[in-house]
This record gives C-alpha cells, sequence and structure tokens, in this order.
C-alpha cells in the first residue's frame, strides 16, 4: 500500500519530519511518500496562507505520476480536504479529523494544543465542520510560531506542556491533540510530563488511512464530494514553479 | 465611495450581471467595479472549484492598483472570506451572509435556493460558521447549474419558485434567499409568485459594505483575520495568466 | 426617508441622545423622529419593565400620526420587536439585533458589554431567539445603571473598557458592542481604548433600516408576522397618559 | 394553599373552564382562583395579543389583594412569565413550562399539538428559552382558533387528534401535550383515540405549583429574576378598565 | 398511595436517610418504601458501579411484591432509569432529572453540586440525555465522596457551600440542586449559606411521582419504553445474594 | 496482538460470525477472540437487555483470564463501554462508535440502518454521548429483529437497502453504517445496491482498536475512566451461570 502524506507548507524539512513520523507507524508493506508543495507559504498559521495551502496541496497531490491507495493531508486546521476528496477516488485523511476522532476512544474530552493564537478559531471551525467538535474541551496555543517549534524542539515541548496541563486542570480534557504537523515526534515526552494520553495526528492519520485500505472504502461519489463536473478550468492544473 | 465586487467565477457575462444588480442598489456616490478572476473555473459548484476560487479573487482583488472602500464576494457558499479579511483593512462581505443576515430581519425563519445539489453542503457550512444557520429553515436546489440558470432565465425562475414554495409550506421558511450571484435580478419575479420577501444577496451585500464604511467600522485584527505574518512565500501573488 | 426610532424607557433627555446617533449616520434625506413611551419605566433593567416598554412602544408608534418607511426599536435585549412586526407593515429593525449582525461581518467573535448584570441573561436570550447568538463570545454587565451611564459618561467609557478589555482578553471577542441604546456616542473613545471596532447599535440600526427600505424588502406576513387577527381587544389603544 | 391561575386572554368563560380544571386536579385544601385579565383581547394567538397578555396579567395579579402562594400563567407559548417571577415572591409556573417537563418523565420526545400555526413558532420559542426544547418531536398546529375551540369542542378533538397521530407516527413523539389553556378536559378523550399520554399543561401546572409550595421553594432573586428597582414609573399599575 | 424510593448503593443507613426525607415532604397518603439493592457497591461513584446499580436496583424493583404506585430511583446522574420505565407500568422518577426539572422553575440557571469529580460527566450526561441540559450553568465537585458525605455532615455542609458559593458567583447559577442521594437533609443549611434556592432531588422526585399518579399519567410505551419483547433471557431475576 | 471481541446477547451463532467477520478485517498477527456474556438476552433490543448486556459483557470480559492488547464491545447502541474503560487498562472500542467516525472519514452524513424502531433512539442517544452525532443524518429501522437477521439474511438485505436508499434520497446521508453487530458481512451486498459506501462496525473496530495497540494509546485514566475506587462491592464479580 502506498500513501500519500501532503505537508501544507513549502519547508521541506517539515515534510521530511512528518514523513519519518508517519513511517514509524506505518504498518510493514505501507510505503510513505511525502510531498511538499511547490508553491505556498513556509509555514501555515493564518485563513490566507491555508486557502493558498488547499491549492498547493491539491495541486501537488495531482502531479504524483504514481498510483497510491490513501491521501493524508498533514495540516492541522487547514482549508483543502474537501477539495481532495472531490478529486480522488482514494480515502483522503486530514489530520486534523485523525487526531480528534482518534482522541474521542480514549477519554471523555480532549484538547488540541497548538500554535499561534491565531491559528486556534481556525481549529475549533474545521472540527466543527468535520463533526468532530462536541468533545473537544478547548484548543490553546502555546505561542510558539510553526519554524519556531522546528528550531528548538524543547522549548517547544514546554510550552505544550505547560498548556496541556491547563487543558486537563481547567478545562477538563481527558487526552491531548498536537495541534501541528510539525510538533510530530513530541508525543511520549509530553505523555510523560502530563500522564495524559497524547495523540500525534499524523500518526492517527497513517492507521486511519490503512484501514480504510484495508476494508475497502473510500469517499462517497453522491453528493457533497463528487467528482467537479467537466468544464472549462483556467489555469489548472497549476504547476507553479515547476 | 468605491466598491470591488468579485465574481467568483471566470464567466465575464456573470460579472457584469452582478456589477449591473450592485449598481441598481448602490447609493448615489457608490462606484462599483466589477472583477473577474485570472483564473479558475466557468461557475462553482463544489470544493475544488471553490477553493479555487477563494485564491483566485484574492490574487484578482489584490492586483487592483486603484483605491476602494470595501470588497463584495459574489459567490454564494464559497470559500475564500477570511483570507480577504486578513490580507485587506477594508470590510469584507459575502454575499452568502448578506442575504441571511438581511432575511432574518424579514421573518423569523428563511430558506436559500440555489442551484445543484451538491453545493447545499457547502452553503450550509458556509452558513454554520459564520454564525448564521440558526433561522435557516432549508438550503434547497432548483437543480438547475450555474450555466443554465444564465442561458434560460424563464426556466430558473420556475424552477427557483418551486422550491421557494415547498420552502415556504413544508419547511416554513417565512423569507427566501436567491442562493446564487447568478440569480441577481430575478427577485421581484419570485417575490410575486410566492408572495414572501425575496433577498438577493448581492444587493444586500451592497448595502451592508455601504453602511460600514459609512460607520468607519472595519474588520477587527486582533486574533482571527490579523494581517499575515511577514514570512516567505512562493508563487504569490500568481497573477496567473496576466 | 422617515424611520421612528423609539426610546424604550421614558427619559426624554435619552431619547434625544439616541436621535442625535442616528442623525449622525443616517444618510442625507434620511428623517430620524424620536419617540419617548407615553408610559413605563424611566429606565429598562428586567423583564417587568422590559415587557411594559414592548406594549408602550407599539402604542406609542401606533399612535404616531404621519407617514414613515421604518421603525427602529431602540432597547438592548428587549422584548418587543416581534409584537411591532406584526402591526406594521414597514421594516423593524431592534438594535439588539442590529449590532450584532453588523459585528459579526467584523470578527470571529463579538461581545456585547451591557449596564446591570441583571440584563446580561435577558441580552442573552434575545440574541438566541434572533439567531445572532452562536458567534457571541459574551455579554458582560458595567456594573452601571442606564442612569448613571446618562449621569456620568466618563465613568461610564472606563467601566466599558474594563469590561471590552476582559472580552477581548479572556473570551476571545474581537469585536464590541454597545448593550444599551445609552450608550450611544461613546463608541469612537471605546475604540480607541480597546483596538477593536466598536459597534453602536443605533447606527447599525438606521443603517439595516434604510437598506432594507431602499431594496423595497419588508416583514414577511406569511406565518409569525402576520397582521393580527380583526378581533375584540380590550383597552387597545392605550393612548395612555394622554 | 390559594394557587391563583390568570387566564391570558379576556374571555370569562375560558377563565372558568381553566379554573374548574385546576380544581379537578388540585389537592384538598387548594383552593383556586382565576383571574381574568382587565383588558387585551378575547383570545391570544400572536406577538401583539401575547405582549399585551402579558402586561394585563401581571396587572391583573397584582391588583388581587388577597394572600396567595403561587401563581400559575395559563397560556401556551406566551409572553410575561420573567416580568410576574421579578414582581412577586411566590413562585409563578407557565403551562408551557409545565407540559413539557411533565411530559418528558413520560417518553423519550413530545410534541405539542396547538390551535394555529402562527403560534407555532411562540411555542417553540418559548420551549427554548425555558431549557426544555431539546425533547420536544414538533409542534404541529391543529388549525382551528381559540375561540373555535372552545365552541365546538368535538370538531377539537377530532382536529387535535389528527395532528396527534402525525406527530407519533411521523415526529416519532411519545407524549402529547395539549399546546392551549382552552383545551382542558379534552386530555382524556385524546389519550384514548391516540394511545399515548397525554399532557394538560394546566393541570401539571397546578402539581408543580404545589409542590414548590409544599417544598418551600420560590423563585430565586439574586439575578435574572430580582426585584425591580425602585425607580419611576409612569402608569403602573395600569388597572385599566377599573 | 405507595412510593417505592430504589437506594443505588447498598448502603442501608442511605436507604433509610432518603426513605426519611421522601417521607417528611410525601403528601399524607402517601406511603414510602425504600429499598435497598441485593447487590452492587456500598457507594456508587463511576460508570461500572452505575451499570451495576442499574441492574441491581431493577432487579430489587421487580422482587417487592406488593403493589404501588410509582419508583423513584435515588442516585445522581446514574444508569437504569430507562430499564425500569420498560419494565414497569408505573411511572418512574430520576432524582438527577426531578431537581433539575424543579430547579428551572426557580431561577434562569442552575448549578449541580456532587461529590466527586469523576462522577461529574456522568451527572453532565445524564441531564444532557433527559433533555434538562440547556439551563444547567455547572456541574461542580465538593470533593467529598458519598460515605464521607454521610460520615461527616457539617464538613459536608461546608464543601457544598464553598462550590455552590462558586458556582453563583462564577457560573451564574441562581439555583442549587444537591447532586447526591446522600446530601438529603442538607438543603436548608445550604440555602441559608448561599442566599438562593436550594433542590433537594428526592423531595422533588417524590412530589414528581405523586403528581404523575395523581393525574393518571404514566410511562408511554409506543416506542423506547416499551415492554421488553418475550425472549430468552438467562440470568434473569437474578435475587442475587438472596 | 489479541483482540477480545465481546458480542452483547447470548447467542453464540451471532458471536461466532461477528468474531469471522473480525478475522475477516484482522492484520496478519492479530488474534481475535469471540466472547459470549454468561447471561442475559438472546437478542438486545431496548434498554432492560442492553443494561443487562452491559454487566454481562464487563462481567465476561474480566472472567477471560488470559493477556489481550484491547476490547471490542459488538453491540449497536448498548450501554457499558464507559464501564470496561473504567475496569480495564486496555483500550476499548465500541462498535457504534467505530462504524460512525469511520463513516464520517468518506461523506458529509452518514445514516445507521438497524433493527427495530424501538432501537433507534438508543443508537441516537449513544452516539449523542460519543460527541458522533453532528453528521448522523438519519438513524433508520429495519423493522427486522435480531434473530430475524440471523434467521433470513437475504430478507435482511431487501430491508436494509430500501431504508439505505430512502435515507440516501430522503435525508441526504452519503454513506451508510449497519446499526446491528448481527449484520456483520453483509455490507458489500448492500454497497453494491446502494451505491454508497457501507460501513461494518465490527471491522471498523477492529481496526480502530489495532491501530490504538499499535500507536501505545489508551484509555486515560484522569477522571472519567479512573480506575474505580476499591471499596465493598456485592455480588461482583458475578459469574452467572458458571
Amino acid at each position: 500500500m502506498r500513501i500519500l502524506i501532503a505537508n501544507v507548507n513549502t519547508t521541506e524539512a517539515i515534510t521530511e519530519a512528518i514523513a519519518e513520523q508517519a513511517r514509524a507507524v506505518a504498518a510493514s508493506g505501507t510505503e510513505i511518500i511525502g510531498l511538499t508543495p511547490w508553491f505556498g507559504a513556509e509555514s501555515v498559521e493564518g485563513n490566507f496562507e491555508s486557502y493558498l495551502a488547499a491549492i498547493a496541496v491539491m495541486d501537488r497531490v495531482l502531479a504524483y505520476d504514481g498510483p497510491y491507495d490513501a491521501v493524508i493531508q498533514a495540516g492541522y486546521g487547514e482549508h483543502g480536504r474537501e477539495g481532495l476528496q472531490e478529486l480522488l477516488n482514494v480515502p483522503v485523511v486530514d489530520i486534523t479529523d485523525a487526531a480528534a476522532s482518534t482522541a474521542m476512544y480514549l477519554g471523555h474530552a480532549y484538547s488540541v494544543v497548538t500554535t499561534l493564537d491565531r491559528t486556534v478559531p481556525l481549529i475549533e471551525d474545521r472540527l466543527r465542520l468535520s463533526g468532530l467538535y462536541d468533545r473537544c474541551a478547548s484548543v490553546r496555543a502555546s505561542g510558539l510560531a510553526v519554524l519556531e517549534l522546528e528550531a528548538d524542539p524543547q522549548r517547544a515541548v514546554e510550552a505544550i506542556v505547560e498548556q496541556a496541563e491547563r487543558a486537563v486542570r481547567d478545562d477538563k480534557a481527558e487526552v491531548i491533540c498536537l495541534g501541528c504537523g510539525g510538533m510530530a515526534g513530541l508525543d511520549e515526552q509530553i505523555r510523560q510530563r502530563t500522564g495524559v494520553p497524547v495523540v500525534d495526528g499524523v500518526s492517527a492519520a497513517v492507521t486511519i488511512a490503512e484501514s480504510l485500505v484495508r476494508m475497502g472504502l473510500s469517499t462517497s461519489k453522491v453528493r457533497t464530494y463528487a467528482t467537479p463536473r467537466v468544464k472549462k478550468v483556467v489555469g489548472w492544473p497549476m504547476r507553479f514553479g515547476r
């Protein structure tokens, strides 16, 4: 089985970290292909960058020229998943949803700890639309930007632990979701520090994608995610920068 | 006052119809500038096309090189409004929201009549995120595609009236919103046929944009719609096709 | 165009302040007529007074003997708007709704800062019924009574700013609505102090009423706001005190 | 124990029927006093009439010059209960709430069958504000006006049974609430015809009022229903028509 | 009239205290029979113990060999009420629901003060399913276990008062529900200390059960609570320990 | 890895069918152990039987004397999962939740097709509590009892297809969940007949349980699902019938 995992930003190092995390959890026999968009922002922390990422991810995935069985979109709270679902016949899994649906098997309520405060409403809104918000105790910001997380993992751990502890104590979260693709690999440390299960969205998404493939399930095409109608589309595919 | 009104598809005739409708309701002294995206689909009827439109509208608006006081995004249920709000300092009004918030002053519940069934969930989701869904009785599809509406307005009226009547009778709607930028100009006929107030989103959006400007109000920059952080963004602005 | 703006309490000075605020934002060609109820409380701060105001406003508006194009009810969180909608054929706009629907164009969430704590549940309930509560981050009380606001505007500004700052910081509001007709005119000071857009309900209501009239839209009469049935009504109109 | 039960309309015959129904269920030792408002509409079927009733009921109750232990407001979906709660120290029970909270002990979901379609949204809104709407399967209109119910009870039974059967079959109601004070006394017939429990709001309200008194419980005065502040109120009490 | 009141734990002293509280509020002519389950935990503070109690209560009630008119389940937030409703033809009242529906007549919002933090989600979930959660301001834990409450009532009062005061001040509760069958009898002290109405679920349940019986109402058998179908059931009735 | 899959009824043939279905989807290296409760009903179709099953499943799982890595509860809409989560340290997955969370990756809304109408509210309530109800378009009953499904699979397929088609057409479901453990194995036929993805809860649960184990995740013990406190419990473990 081959799974494409698309980063939402243009930072190759993050793509690599995500793919490495995915490979660590993937079943033997699952090949993980990391994709970096050909255009967009070096980190995605807001609506403009997120909308640009949505298109850049679709563009990059469509440009992949081999066969594959599923696609993971590895951005937390980002736009675009529904577009991929229309364009593809294989299952599409967003790490925001994957972390949340996994967390709900582990406790009565979960919290997300993410990067900057400005991204909190985006994550809340995506969870609301995915129907996975009811058991969300809170979405909390660590205050660190995506690239700061990358640059200084230990500072990241401290900032995440602080918010995770508040989520458990004040918001009554029983599980913590790591709310950024770039946090992949920090889960074990944070679990040790907080004493609650910590869900990494990339890992969760890999297992869900594998499971869907194994069960022969893919996106329903009867309504919302039907293949786009045949029509004139200017400037697509973009292959921008190629 | 100058208001930019951006079509979401690349069909110039629709841009012109929208701008004409906007001018009909605009206050004297308001200049309406219609903008057609430089790339994207000839009609927007699903998530992929909507995400592409989101970026194409932002790109087109940023490329406009004169001063302006407000921007209207003239797509029903489309993505992108939040991105414009981040990028601009002037108010941004989406016609989906404008029709809904206006309808809520006219009756206890409203329904939207739109084009194809596949776009219904998009509209519902956008209204949900905008916080304007509580008094929505239903979103109903006429079954006509955007370009069919354009090509045969009389058939469009019949199809819309049929669904509007069902919305009033079965869903207990008291007001009808025309759920497509391309329906601009049909409101009077449909009101006469159904006996309930009919709200055209383009007209509503013009009055709201004018009002915000007149009151000196614009988008809050403290959190969700703060200006994007300074960072490396590849392939932006696109100016695709120019 | 002539717009009646009805105060909900019997304090003439507040009616005048409200009308003055309305005139400041009204389009040229719009005539604003302030109306003070002939009976009721000198300030409205609770359910009994609010219900009495509902009837007193209806009574006063019906007694107005010239033509008019729209009516604004200038009480925050008060009862009665639906009754006016039944009795009149012109549009009716409540300032509670007007502030909220306007605020929703400016940020992801808004808060209301009002007078006494006892009025908070009334405002929340009115917003809930109007379908405009989903994006309400909080309703906060300044602790000042309506007449104290009138008597000492600078103290009012301080008390409002304190709660507005908490709303932005703790409740994640991005916009503030001034939750009392008597706060008209304080918006600019509070915006400067808090750095977020501040919406005055009276101003917002004027622009909405004008817009509805301009678009030829008025209350739907098919169900909830149908004209009262012809029947025996004792003691109406009241013209109490005349 | 003495309980005042206030009709919301000015039709004495309905007051008498309500009081009779109340006496039929009241405990021995409970005295029921029926009160008819001194002003207002002969039947209440909409917002204007309901707001007028709110004030007329408060006025009439305050004018009652003997001691009493609780007050029942016997209108379905009407305004005013919160005002009475502010003005009085004894418990206040609305029959809309009483029927709903009682029905919830009897089945998983309940429906209300009321008079005219135009009153349906009022009832829904009152239940929503009372926090008793979650298990409401539907509110259905029999199509009969209040005074038609009075004039032809057998026709009323047929019309109510028809809607009750639809509620059970289509809306999955397991209990029916009779949604009009004037339906008092029809419950047994409708239960026999539909096979589900039928709750009469007047009866339910009497038992709840008695229970609150017996437990020594009354309205909380710490916030929403605190006694109105001392202030100048013109035209109150009204004693209109006396 | 005879009412069975079933304790959910196996501690006889609590059964007696509950029955005594029930008798104190019961109408003359109402006989209260306290039942202690024949198996289960000495106190119920979590899901396993609550599920076991559900079965133990059903088993104990079915083993009661005399006639009775209603059953009260005296556990706060416990499972099982729906099972009893299926098995019996007489009304079944849970004290969690009884306290909540009673509190809603007394204030705009209520809070529950219970025992251990771990039981808070159970209570919230039961109120949610009963449709009585909308006006719940909070469920707060006193930190005392059920048997600690029994052992040291004065310490219990202090712990409950502390949380009740926070509920009133911070969560805006206007009424307090005592969230444990074992708190029966403490209501008066806590009302004096907090100044808000305090509802004891056992007392409330007795009055509701009596009222249902008096009105001739019982559980609807058309759907959710229909009598179990005739089928093979191993190990039932249990009569465990007899 | 060893996964216990517990049937909720006492019919061995159903346990075997469930285990067979589980084995069909399980990864190589996963051992599936089917468990049949030692007491309870031969089929579970209501609250009493479901509560009894809850205890019987806990009892049977605790009696299993080998090591295991996860537990699946294979009843649709049944009680008890939270109790298992308290008693065990390994992950617990309910097939109701598993089907729903899986379906949400495949379409915008899903419907459940189950057995008898009386079980519909139980399933709705369980999904509500699990936080997976927002995207549920409907729960529909095929009208067949559990044992009828077993006895006549082809009749079952017809009855399920009929409701699935209505769910897609009328309720706008895009995915169907098979709402009964006994429907295992019918998914492929129903998918072919309806053209939408069909999710079997048993299969979904196996993949989720495997995934949780692979990621080293298990139930949070900080609050709701903490291990029961040490206390006196009479009649436990039951080992009833052994």
